[in-house]
């Protein structure tokens, strides 16, 4: 028998643009399974773990800024899709997640496959909605159609977000011979038109007033997408020398005029106070440079906050004023509100970030070869018209340390986890025929593992797995290093080489330990391939420690000796 | 620095019997990792991935029935607990779930690794605590302490089952040179003292009259663990022509005495009315025979459910009755307060489960080769003193078919997934020298296969799995069977063997895809070794499911003609 209100649910997320559904597998998802996959415009991908699918998911909602929807059975399913959504509430991206439910009476009844789904993703979804188990009153349709345009708008509208429809769902599953889903019905649809926040005259005139105060401006970008339209208008303001811009790798803004090195000189241990801004003006999501915020922490500036809508976090202790326009329309009305700053202010970051930018590859160059290398390596082969995706914790670190960068640099740095870094950058790869290039750890590779268990190609991916067979980020802080405890039970040592994982799945696999294999490798990674290929670097845990530590060093000592 | 409530919590855990600890890497709870690690009298295992972690914990509480302790660092890693803590909540095993938190005031600032936390599991745990931040004030000390005794009650109180303590931590998180973990210092117990439900007289002459109607009771034991106790009193009721005792697999009450078969003989089209029971008596907790809960839910018996407390279930759509008391208990009072039975009854019953004991092996015998048959095979093998293990979704299905067994039969019926097979049975090896046989299909077991991801040997693990490279469930089911979208988006063909696993890992691998391959590998296959062995049995999805239909049609035609 066919519900026609699940086919109505297919044609209502049709209708509102949603192009793309990642299914795992199950029977009490059938109805909503088979709608989906037989109306014309959409597009079914089925991933059976539903840890990976979730991310995958996420991974192409990413690149697509449109929700894409999931779909599980009943039981545990939904509890494994919660690490996305979790990832996807924080780094809000829309994700319509439909979980198939028993209907309300066989809950609590030790039936198979049924938990308690009403709500179970707590305060990680914007909305949580429990579709109708019945359609007895007419009202009942009405209300189902509702939901579904109130659920889809909601995960766009910003900040952009997942939201959860629990469909509690009867036998028969499956239609009868000879029934068709019919998808012409007349639905409601609800359109949400989007709204430009501007700022009145009289905040114009205020905000005025307050930036006479100010001649050390710093512009601080968290993570977002690129966006030409505010990196335009960040270059201009430090063009006309009227603001610094600071950018980490992730807030995709790098650019010839933008301070991209300063994970190096902040955190020398003597506070700079030339460096000191007396605005900070932040954006975007979380920074991934420790320095950065614990100097935007010690500063005693006032901090504006531009962000549209939502809740508005303090990353630095310090927020003075929320600015809730977009970071375009502010910059905007910046640009043509305050003259040049504080030259003394401006110059001191400029040569601090060129110093080590002249500085930084030579020193590195004369390193021994360990991950620093590796990577400072693998990027400056990586094609421009390429995705990077990096795993925490280590390998977005040294990109960040690595400057400037022109491709898109994404990391799932919502909830910093490595638990959905391989499924991420497969999502990404179904969204783009551009290469996919994904830097990780060993720890963060073979967690998410799965991420490759589907029958999709996957051409353009590429993999640079630097597997020090452990979890090295923890020999690399003070406190674990100096545990006996260290390597069992902090960096928990590993075995696993990706040789077995890429014969498995049969990807391209090349195995480097040195630099000259690497240099060698790295000329024909890139090319065009039919499967996926994977470069994997053995370096070993304690030299990278003493690398990474032996560059601060000769880097410090640079800074202070000019 | 080394917060001394966080010893003392320790402290507590040990004093109350708990014994085991499973962690995963991270740095926020590193606090609580060291404490447990440096405790004497508390073995710690680490396991990275934390979806597995929680499973191995959880298969070593259900072993233990005791509760064992997990560790995890802040952010999503809580989330990958879930599935598990909901298996635990619904198959009630007691797991004391401590997450590493950011302190309150860094959550929702976009700092890493940060979600929110508290009361996380929602409705899927026995209880959320969130430990104090501070203890500047003298009370928050006691405060810390109640918490974790109560946590650790709870969990064990009936039904048992998991319990969350958040812990916000701040650095520094690991002790200075010299600091001493000083576990001797000054904790309140608090000690929970179990009590014995009975009925009082009152209650008693009640029942007892209430009994006088009945003639044709039925007990029908849920999933539990072996109880010789029950074993005991039920073989008696039987014996003394009292009661019918139709057990599934997951019951571990199987015997001579008990109805073993019911699932073959219940699925006949016609309702046999010689079998329905007047009263129906339930205790434990879920069943795996569909046909035996139909049947069930349409005989219009009186239902009894014994538990001790809790929330009850009516899976059977007919509970009339709670008795809140142990089913010892129950059944002590039941053997001296009734009469014999009606003989038709009992006779309809035994002598249909003995018909189909004694013609269903000659049945699969003339079967061809497929999991059924490999299945029966496998088990007639499988040494007395091992813990078998089985899948959702076929494998426990078959398992079920097949009949009485001796050994402990495991399966994760709380949420029904597939998630945490391997994990379960992995944590069961850690609390064994006896044999573990796992018996798994390849969606299960590749789903899991992180349960392998860690530094501890299992010479005493053994898997047999039966490969059909696809959720081979779904052609047994007629609903998706019909449907065009059956091989790619319901049984979703998966392309892996455990080869190469196995090569991964340093698992001993034997490959059958007939009856003679599969005789010749079970003579050696459940012998001792250093390392766990995977016993990989091909089949085709196709012939599997004509080969149950023909059984099925073949013993249904048997006892038609009887």
């Amino acid at each position: 028998m066919i519900l026609q209100p699940i086919i109505d649910l297919v044609s209502i997320c049709a209708k509102k643009g949603i192009r793309n559904v990642v299914l795992s597998p199950g029977s009490r998802c059938a109805p909503l399974t088979l709608a989906f996959v037989r109306h014309p415009d959409i597009q079914t991908k089925t991933i059976t773990d539903e840890r990976s699918a979730a991310f995958v998911a996420m991974g192409m909602a990413q690149q697509l800024e449109k929700p894409v929807v999931l779909v599980c059975t009943s039981g545990s399913a939904a509890l494994n899709y919660f690490p996305a959504v979790a990832e996807a509430f924080f780094q809000q991206i829309p994700l319509v997640v439909i979980t198939a439910d028993r209907p309300p009476e066989w809950i609590d009844q030790w039936d198979g496959q049924t938990i308690r789904q009403n709500n179970v993703y707590g305060e990680h979804v914007k909305g949580s909605f429990q579709f109708p188990d019945e359609f007895g009153h007419p009202d009942k349709v009405w209300h189902a159609q509702r939901m579904v345009n109130e659920a889809i708008n909601l995960s766009t509208s910003f900040p952009a977000g997942p939201v959860h429809i629990n469909i509690p769902l009867r036998e028969p599953f499956y239609p009868e011979k000879g029934e068709i889903f019919d998808f012409s019905s007349n639905i409601n649809l609800i359109e949400a038109i989007s709204v430009l926040p501007t700022l009145s005259e009289e905040t114009q005139a205020k905000l005025r007033s307050k930036l006479n105060k100010f001649s050390k401006i710093l512009i601080v970008p968290g993570q977002q997408r690129p966006n030409v339209q505010i990196q335009k208008l960040l270059d201009e303001l430090v063009e006309s020398h009227k603001a610094i811009v600071v950018t980490d790798t992730l807030s995709n803004l790098q650019s010839e005029q933008t301070i991209n090195c300063h994970d190096h000189f902040l955190g020398l241990d003597k506070w700079n106070e030339a460096l000191d801004p007396d605005l900070i003006v932040s954006f975007g999501k979380s920074l991934i440079s420790k320095n950065l915020k614990l100097f935007l922490r010690k500063s005693k500036a006032a901090h504006w906050h531009i962000q549209p809508g939502g809740y508005v976090p303090d990353t630095y202790q310090s927020l003075s004023f929320h600015i809730p326009t977009t970071p375009c329309h502010f910059f905007e009305f910046l640009k043509e509100n305050i003259p040049s700053g504080n030259p003394e202010f401006r110059t001191a970051w400029q040569q601090m970030d060129q110093l080590v930018q002249n500085n930084l590859s030579k020193i590195i160059d004369e390193a021994p070869f360990g991950e620093y290398k590796a990577i400072q390596k693998c990027l400056q082969e990586i094609p421009d018209n390429t995705k990077i995706h990096v795993a925490n914790s280590m390998a977005v670190r040294y990109v960040n340390l690595l400057g400037m960068r022109e491709q898109e640099i994404i990391c799932n740095r919502g909830t910093s986890g490595i638990d959905g870094t391989n499924s991420t950058a497969v999502g990404c790869t179904f969204t783009t025929k551009d290469q996919v290039t994904l830097i990780t750890g060993d720890v963060a590779f073979f967690y998410d593992r799965n991420a490759f268990w589907h029958n999709y190609t996957m051409p353009n991916l590429r993999i640079i797995l630097l597997n020090n067979h452990a979890g090295g980020i923890f020999r690399l802080i003070e406190g674990p290093a100096n545990q006996p405890e260290l390597e069992e039970y902090f960096e928990t040592e590993q075995v696993l080489s990706a040789n077995h994982l890429a014969a498995e799945y049969g990807f391209e696999y090349i195995n480097c330990t040195n630099e000259s294999q690497l240099e060698f490798a790295l000329q024909s990674f890139h090319k065009k391939s039919i499967h996926p290929k994977i470069l994997e670097i053995h370096s070993e845990s304690v030299s990278n420690a003493e690398i990474l530590k032996w560059v601060k060093g000769k880097v410090s000592r640079m800074i202070n000796s000019n």
